[in-house]
């Protein structure tokens, strides 16, 4: 099942160049192997369960004293085994605290050792939090420069520049050294010429950064490019993509976050800064041998990092920890939850001092409302969720029908020219509108603001009723033209929005879902509250209003619409729960607003649920054909384990090895003929009784060695896993004892199984594989690609597209 | 292994009235059931995993259309096979799911099911809601009224009794309403007399309280003492004690804490009220067929009621979800996430639409803290972490000792009397430090507040200088006499709580430990706060405050101290993490303050952690013996599976089952002859090959019920567990075929497993026993309690201290 295959070549002529001596059928027989006594257990030997370790007892001592390089790990695009690299960490840990009693400097390495983590997860947080600063001010930078450029200095942004212009200007980003690019080059900023002007150099600019960043992706850093989330689920729930979390990657996502995000493009920077910051934990985890040996290890620390990670984009700590629990990953143990707090505060601290936005905040779309909400209400918020949930399932399939065109024809070979024509379009139909033209996250930003007096934005502008107006609370009043006029150009934005995300999110440039999601929801919810604000102020008499909202009362805040709004699109793509609500809780000011939010992601929730059941990540995920087990889904079907096993019922049996019976030549025979990634042990082929496990790639690594390092080894020397072995007459080639690289406690499960349980086992306990007996008798195996297989074949999926093991 | 054992009297006089015949050996042999063909799999003919439901094929249809009454139930005081009970849910949901297809009925029998848990969510929310305000109200009226009256109605608090006063009064708390018992006895509450007739009022309400309150406890419901927890976690590890979720237990227990708190002993109510909100969510999933039935979905609610619990309690309704998380639940799935978070803040809005404190918050000490403070500041907080680790270490140990002696001594037979001499000595020693007098949760309040300038308090009694003040912020000052008072009588409060707080956890009252470890921990805290206060203030000039805290500045805040401190004594005694923090985080008004508790919060934790791993809940387990595994220490030995598994060496071989050629005597000698709760079944004593489990209860109840309903059933019928069993001549008794109670995929291992490997399947999957497999021969079984003991030996505890299966 391994699709790569091994190095044949090499191997084969290592074998053909000794004599071969045949063995027939293997019909050596030595009783005593064949049937140890069971209860052999001095307290001395142990077997080592993993190949790691050896301490036998000293006469059974192999020549493996050391593991051998390359025993006990993974090809890329394999699936780790949870158990074996927990089991190796234990291992270690228990090695290292059993030395700390015997000198100071082992108990200081102890003691180090078990505050690696610690420390881990503060560089994680330092260097998660530095870099999402460093994205946001250059993000900012980079966007102002495609309207115009700061005559004080060209690395000041609009905002910082204005800041610093020492003249009095009327208008809040109106300040003199502030230039359009058209008072630049053609000395002033009004008339057709200048509007078209600046529309070019917008057009351009947007153009250059966007080309620039699918260039680099595609020439130094495949991986950088989307949004990482479903690829670091798929790594956390065990799998190999090597180089998805490297140096490179992070380099090159980091710099083209800034391009993709600058060039206006529908895209957001919070999903890649996920990827970003797990990036970091892996190039840290080398600090550490604990970390950089353990597959399991490392991946505790990702989910931490990914916690991390959405703590920068959104300033959520405690969201981000529910976010990597919830969604992103696999195996999370306490321990874990509580060192990822840690590294998400650090993380959030270190942004907070670097203050990307100069509000103190570490999001830009930071608002505190005051007012509170009526229970009627809900309505308008279930509607939200609704459409939230209409606008997921929407967006998930053309957005999954979209990307698989874009896999299966031609469209696939030209990322440089998709970009190319998805930017242009973006940005020429952008740039009139002023809500696509400012950045989504200031669009988001506005949306969810409270209009206050003061406030100049187009949304702003109501008709003044000064008399009613009584201390800080502003009654609702009437819409004036300012806002009218602001409804139609977001109307058009929406629906550009809308369509525009879904060619965007699965191009070859990083690009996050989150801000678009939250943009159209924003918007939608927006519009809405506008709607009802001004119902409620025209026609406050109408029963439904009644009792809570008279006469110059402030009763609707429309900017809570667009947040419930904007929770309710997120919830409805990414099929979040608890931690969209308490994200979107962090955002807010107080406890007050969760019941708004919690009813929209729920009816969100339901609703897109009830139409497609994956929410954007597990349909990527799908899409890539990688070998992912929902922790989610509830497995309802009644199949058993027989139905799932290899092999099949007319398929020839189980390709196992004896104990204590074949060759090297026969092992490397089976090596030959087939690809399968590991092989049961059995007693005899005649009894069928299972023994233990062993890995092909282990197998091949030790046969290979033995050969070159083990003297008389040759094709004829007969291979033995048992513990004991008998002493062989001199005549006979010397025997290869591999019982170091045996499992001896391969995970089983009887043919009566129901696959229920069979998914659960996989699920909690991280395997690979299992295998199956009937009454006591070996039967077949399931690896998890079968089970993943079988759960795509009943849910009427193609099963081939699980691509991996 | 079970200690109850089972009614035997019935069950041999049934046996003994049959004539029996010997059927020497079992010689009987049937070659084709022996070795059934192992691959027939018609996709008809799946048996179905456990004894619930029976659509095999129709040719080997058992008897048993109906899953007989009591097959598949458990014991009191035993622990359930989580496997099992999710496989019957999943059976169920299938079973509904493929009705629903059928009629409309069932199609909204299916809808209603779906959102039974949402449901039974909202109504668990609003029960606890209710409940807590009715307490909250309750106890502050109660603990008033060991003080006095009010006039205008015996049933107004004293804060209530004086805002319904008209008449105007110049101390806040003094109305002419409320009369002190002095004064409504000798008409006025000057003097010694007075002041002994109130001190003798007090102590003689405390008394009546507390002595109803375990008259109550010892009478009516014995489960409803202490906090509760402890049992609840075991409970939610998949142990049974019935009862203790009952509505006796919910009834008296609700009452009893209200009395508990008034008597003024050093409890809290925190703790008890998670036991009374998950007394009412298993009550309520008595309204539903779902969660009534099976026992591991009702641990799914009381996972999710405890979360309601803790969210009332502290006001905190994600700090609930966390606690539930990490400090109670065992299987906690994500769907459980959501719906927990949906109870607690259902539950949280109940209890703050009743607003028992009138401040429209949810809690008597939520606080806002307005004041940065800075990185210098975590040397003193770090010290209150290791303040706290040290208490906490200190009082789990007094506090288990204790309760030890309580249960070994004589002391245990008269918990009334504990009771009375508890209370008075509380009580006499409290009357006299204001401190001690108010409630625990008011002292808290007053520790956690931060002085005003209108602060009455005498912890506010700083020397004024109104020239220094500006707007709000009040400077640092000069402590005045009263600060000094308060420090001193603070001190003796501290030394008070400490220790009569060892003696009270643990009584027959209900009794929480949150508050007392929280108001240790503030007043420790605050008393660090002020001397930093007053350092500042007097010594600004030093070089560890120069730069941050000038003369006239606000650089400490004494509040945030005692919060600082409370969270550290919090976590020394319960080693609570994440959820303590987010619970002490939605106390505060906002984010700034997460690292001074997290840092202190880590300290207490690993100062804690180093003089005993086991926080105050898991003692109590232990001391209790219930069979409790641990999710979140790591088993770090390096035993193997036959290690721990029985029979042991030198012990008579595994008592097993042959699955076609035992008679119902044989079967019944076996039962009667030895304790354990399940017997693996065999193809034949010789081979070993273990084809399935069954479990003693069903066994005996199917046997039973088939010698009475049954025809031709007698004691040399044949038992067969086999698929298709032979044509029996005619002189043969009529044969019992049992293969729908027997489980036929029990969980082996080989005896080379590690435990570790064990343990982490126990835990993860919720096993109840394990089979120990050799090269494919059955050679033990290993069980929950088994594995306990073994841990318990390996940690040189005592292994017969774990008293349940």
């Amino acid at each position: 099942m391994d699709q790569k295959g091994y190095r044949r070549g090499s191997f084969q002529s290592s074998t053909s160049d000794e004599d071969m001596l045949e063995i027939a059928g293997a019909s050596l027989d030595f009783p005593m192997a064949d049937d140890d006594p069971p209860l052999d257990r001095e307290m001395g030997g142990f077997s080592s369960y993993n190949g790691g370790e050896m301490n036998g007892t000293s006469k059974m001592m192999d020549f493996l004293e050391e593991p051998l390089p390359g025993v006990g790990t993974y090809e890329d695009f394999n699936t780790i085994d949870w158990v074996r690299e927990k089991s190796r960490d234990r291992d270690r840990h228990r090695e290292i605290t059993s030395r700390s009693k015997e000198s100071t400097w082992a108990l200081i390495h102890s003691v180090s050792d078990a505050f690696s983590g610690w420390l881990l997860m503060l560089f994680i947080g330092l260097l998660a939090g530095s870099l999402a600063g460093l994205i946001d001010i250059s993000a900012h930078w980079m966007t102002d420069l495609k309207e115009g450029v700061c005559l004080a200095g060209f690395w000041f942004n609009h905002e910082h520049c204005c800041w610093k212009s020492n003249t009095t200007f009327t208008d809040r980003d109106k300040c003199p050294e502030w230039k359009s690019w058209s008072q630049l080059i053609i000395g002033h900023g009004e008339g057709a010429f200048a509007y078209i002007l600046n529309y070019l150099m917008y057009v351009i600019w947007a153009l250059l950064f966007s080309l620039l960043a699918v260039l680099l992706v595609k020439g130094f850093a495949p991986y950088a490019c989307g949004s990482g989330i479903p690829e670091i689920k798929t790594i956390l729930s065990g799998f190999i993509i090597r180089g998805y979390l490297g140096k490179w990657t992070l380099i090159i996502k980091t710099i083209t976050l800034v391009l993709a995000v600058s060039s206006g493009l529908s895209l957001g920077k919070e999903g890649p800064l996920v990827h970003v910051a797990c990036c970091c934990g892996n190039i840290l985890c080398h600090l550490f041998t604990k970390y950089r040996k353990n597959e399991a290890k490392r991946r505790e620390v990702l989910s931490a990092a990914a916690a991390a990670g959405v703590s920068v984009a959104f300033g959520a700590p405690i969201g981000g920890v529910l976010f990597s629990l919830e969604e992103v990953s696999y195996y999370f143990p306490l321990k874990t939850l509580w060192r990822s707090f840690f590294a998400a505060l650090v993380a959030a601290f270190t942004l907070r001092s670097i203050n990307p936005f100069g509000n103190s905040r570490l999001v830009l779309f930071y608002v505190e409302f005051h007012m509170p909400w009526h229970l009627l209400e809900l309505v308008p918020f279930v509607l939200l969720g609704i459409f939230g949930g209409l606008w997921g399932a929407f967006f998930i399939r053309s957005n999954i029908a979209w990307c698989r065109r874009r896999k299966t024809t031609k469209l696939g070979k030209y990322p440089v020219l998709e970009v190319f024509v998805v930017t242009a379009i973006t940005a020429i139909l952008a740039f009139p509108n002023e809500y696509t033209r400012m950045s989504t996250s200031e669009l988001i930003s506005e949306l969810f603001n409270d209009c206050g007096i003061l406030d100049s934005s187009k949304l702003c502008e109501y008709v003044n009723d000064f008399n009613s107006t009584k201390g800080d609370d502003l009654p609702d009043r009437a819409a004036g033209p300012g806002v009218y006029t602001a409804m139609w150009q977001l109307a058009l934005a929406l629906v550009m929005k809308v369509f525009i995300t879904i060619f965007t999110f699965g191009m070859k440039v990083p690009s996050g879902l989150f801000i678009p999601s939250m943009a159209v929801g924003a918007i939608a919810g927006r519009l809405l509250g506008v709607a009802m604000e001004q119902l409620a102020f025209y026609h406050h008499d109408w029963v439904i209003f009644s009792g809570w909202c008279s006469q110059g009362a402030d009763c609707i805040t429309p900017g809570l619409y667009a947040m419930v709004g904007a929770a309710a699109c997120l919830g409805g793509v990414t099929r979040m729960t608890v931690s969209l609500v308490v994200i979107m809780f962090e955002l807010t000011g107080g406890l007050e607003y969760i019941v708004p939010l919690m009813a929209a992601a729920m009816t969100s929730k339901w609703m897109a649920d009830a139409i497609g059941r994956e929410g954007i990540y597990d349909a990527h995920i799908r899409l890539n054909g990688y070998p992912f087990l929902e922790a989610k889904e509830e497995f309802s079907h009644k199949t058993l384990a027989m139905d799932v096993m290899r092999p099949r019922r007319n398929d020839p049996p189980l390709t196992v090895i004896t104990q204590d019976s074949m060759t090297v030549e026969d092992v490397e025979t089976i090596i030959n003929e087939t690809t399968y990634s590991g092989y049961p042990v059995v007693v005899s082929r005649e009894s069928q009784r299972l023994v233990g496990f062993v890995l092909r790639r282990d197998l091949i690594i030790s046969i290979e060695n033995a050969r070159k390092k083990q003297d008389g080894i040759v094709s004829t020397s007969i291979i033995y896993f048992t513990d004991h072995s008998p002493p062989l007459p001199p005549s006979f080639p010397s025997m290869l004892k591999l019982r170091s690289i045996l499992d001896l406690s391969p995970f089983t499960v009887t043919d009566q199984t129901p696959m229920e349980i069979v998914v659960d086992i996989f699920r909690k306990l991280g395997l690979r594989q299992c295998l199956v007996t009937h009454n006591g008798k070996l039967l077949g195996i399931i690896t998890k690609k079968d089970v993943l297989k079988h759960i795509a074949q009943l849910a009427n999926q193609d099963p081939d597209s699980i691509l991996f093991n």
